[in-house]
């Protein structure tokens, strides 16, 4: 049990330190990857079941795999053991390639880049394109999608660099360009994202499997969507780019792409009527909502009243541990323990120069309005295990935190001014430390009643 | 043949009428909400097949039909044509309900209110949300889509009335807010759209046939995605609102649904890593760009040489309608016919009084500019047959338009200024007269050069 040793002081309070761990332990392993696919894909005779859509498998249908993503190894591995030779070939895109690992059965494994793309990126997207080229009506794509999957495999269209798309990238960033706009731009740069690489695995059918690490999972931004048809146009990118930061103002290459696509000189990304559209499903398989669900299971398994507060936790991390602080002080006590599960992906401001990650930060903001409060408890964990720049995955807070960082004669405050809450926890007590999971389903946090 | 009594004048310049006549007719016949059923709803023994996925019935599957939109009925008929006893029950919701039809099959046929919602709306969204409740796992609700479903069917939420939510929508179209901004808004008042019919048919699986009336044909915009997740949360509505509004200025009751929201004390709209989510695929099996592809098949068939220019022609319909004709002046002759084809939907601006409609306008947009060219045609055409208020489709220019126009003293500016492009034509020639066509998607624009 991964947790246990972190909360193990948490047990001469008399915590029931058994319980909390199994409930933490239950988010994890809802999303690791080789139990994700496994529950996902089913093979029976000639048929091939993932998520809950059924394909037929023909004599001739061959199964190509292409894994992108942070979790790609994890993934093709449980598939390599449950369609074993069935898989014709396959591209695994990782972002730490094992010592000596070049192969997962017939599946090539190669590196990409992440978090900023290389050449490696590019070379992963042409070999995903000559992978998935030439195949039939019959044949289908299994498509194993985790984050990382937009750095780590890259097609620039054209004459356009990756430096090129870099300063779209800052520069829209920088003017305050949403999201959607700015994908709505990278996808009319990129010939992978966006449903490219449906265009490249036509006419077979694609099979989407996904770990999500972004919240409420729109399919279109994980990985910047390689199978999901894409609406958005040249025309509609081009008035980003000049409501932004002007045509004038990007390299030439994007300039020139831009103006040919107004004019209908360059083919758009796949679109929703596109009939391929209708020959690819994605299952969100793993994600922070999946996750949170199975913590709550695993709690009333464990005899506790739970509710899932939230899985689109965003903004503030300090303000949303003074927001959790609030809702545990708000709680009634109904005789049996109680947890509250709040998901989500929360923002640091970064002002100091300290150490930290938002999920520390975040329970460092509750510290102070928790101070006194009998039998309750706060956790935040940040599901990949690795808060920020840490080797901690969150940090626990009692009522007894405040009291114990004074008599050290330190305050909270000053840490969270300095950003610096890795070392208020690493002095006060606190830290959660589990080392990598191998996943990311964003940030969950706990608050417990006993 | 619909297209050929408003093109005869052509014939006396060597035009070839039948076959131009057969290319429009191509494009309407591909969008033919009884024929766009029947090819795409096929049923075998214990398997029914919409679009590309195949879903497995087994003995106890129950059918319901839900078919929310101005094509409703038709295609409801064509369901009742293939499934006839197999559907259990159904709802139809149209626009105009045809005198004495109260059902199809054991469909019940209700009426809806368009463009503007009203009780009968929120009537068919509560009689749908009684129809497709206990459904089981093994039941399938087939979902049939076309335009017009945002307004027919309307289910705002607890307090809030259909003056609020007008209010709002009006508010924030006046504010310049984005169309992808006014839905994010709109989904969390109304609880059938944004993925709302999923929550009430929680678990049965959901098969959408989709007639796009939207360019691109993104789903979740289509008669507001019924069956379509919603990855927005009610923090991003409530800034978007802030943004432009404030939220001090929109009726108290979405002010206060809006604060609950934010608190996490309203259920958010079904997002995209919820289980249902796996539940449900749709299938575009009408959209523009499909009409333009089964143009360009038939064009092909008749002899010229064919390509589609673009299915995204969005923006002002007068320059719209000069720039086809500089695609045509740029046209080199190959010997032989060509066709290009546009797509698209653009809008007017309204400086006049007169009468007309985005199509008409387009075609005289490119009189001017077509003025003496030899072997040239330039056809518009709303694919409902209905262009704006009139009674035309669309309408033809050739080189000659012009100088009749000026043999008959008027000018296409003086017209074009006036929004009068419907009386242009009346008067020079050109009207393309159909009758209303029963499905919508969109407008089509061809350039021909023999």
């Amino acid at each position: 049990m991964k947790f246990l040793k972190s909360l193990k002081p948490l047990q001469a309070q008399a915590y029931p330190v058994q319980s909390i761990s199994r409930i933490l332990q239950a988010s994890i392993e809802a999303a690791e990857p080789f139990r994700v696919v496994e529950h996902n894909l089913l093979f029976i005779e000639d048929q091939l079941q993932v998520g809950s859509k059924t394909f037929l498998l023909y004599p001739t249908s061959r199964i190509v795999t292409v894994a992108i993503g942070k979790a790609s190894i994890s993934m093709a591995e449980a598939v390599q053991a449950i369609l074993g030779d069935r898989i014709e070939k396959g591209i695994v895109v990782c972002k730490h390639l094992p010592v000596g690992c070049h192969s997962i059965g017939k599946m090539e494994v190669l590196q990409g880049s992440h978090p900023v793309p290389d050449d490696k990126s590019i070379e992963a997207a042409l070999r995903i394109e000559q992978l998935v080229g030439g195949l039939t009506a019959e044949d289908i794509v299994l498509l194993l999608i985790s984050g990382g999957g937009s750095a780590l495999v890259c097609r620039p269209a054209d004459e356009i660099t990756l430096q090129d798309m870099q300063a779209v990238t800052s520069a829209l960033l920088k003017s305050g360009a949403s999201i959607n706009e700015l994908n709505a731009v990278r996808k009319h740069l990129d010939l992978i994202k966006g449903g490219g690489l449906l265009k490249m695995a036509r006419p077979a059918q694609v099979a989407g499997l996904v770990i999500s690490d972004v919240v409420n999972s729109p399919l279109d931004v994980i990985a910047s969507g390689p199978g999901v048809p894409d609406p958005s146009t040249f025309a509609e990118a081009t008035s980003i780019l000049e409501k932004y930061v002007s045509l004038d103002d990007v390299p030439a290459t994007v300039r020139e792409r831009f103006i040919k696509g107004c004019l209908g000189e360059i083919e758009e990304t796949l679109k929703p009527d596109d009939p391929m559209a209708a020959r690819v499903s994605h299952t969100v398989a793993a994600s922070n909502r999946v996750s949170a669900e199975a913590a709550m299971k695993a709690a009333q398994e464990e005899g506790f009243d739970a509710e899932i507060i939230t899985c689109e936790m965003v903004g503030d991390a300090r303000l949303a541990g003074e927001a959790l602080a609030d809702k545990l002080l708000n709680r009634r006590v109904k005789g049996r323990p109680w947890v509250g599960i709040a998901g989500g992906e929360t923002t640091v401001k970064v002002k100091g120069n300290g150490l930290g990650g938002r999920n520390l930060e975040v329970a460092l903001g509750a510290v102070r309005k928790l101070s006194g409060l009998a039998d309750c408890l706060l956790v935040t964990q940040a599901t990949d295990g690795e808060d920020g720049p840490t080797d901690a995955a969150g940090a626990y807070v009692t009522g007894e935190t405040l009291e114990k960082a004074i008599s050290l004669g330190i305050e909270p405050e000053a840490y969270l001014d300095n950003n610096d809450a890795y070392r208020f926890f690493e002095k006060v007590g606190g830290l959660i430390v589990t080392g990598p999971s191998g996943t990311n389903v964003n940030d969950l946090n706990y608050i417990f009643r006993f």
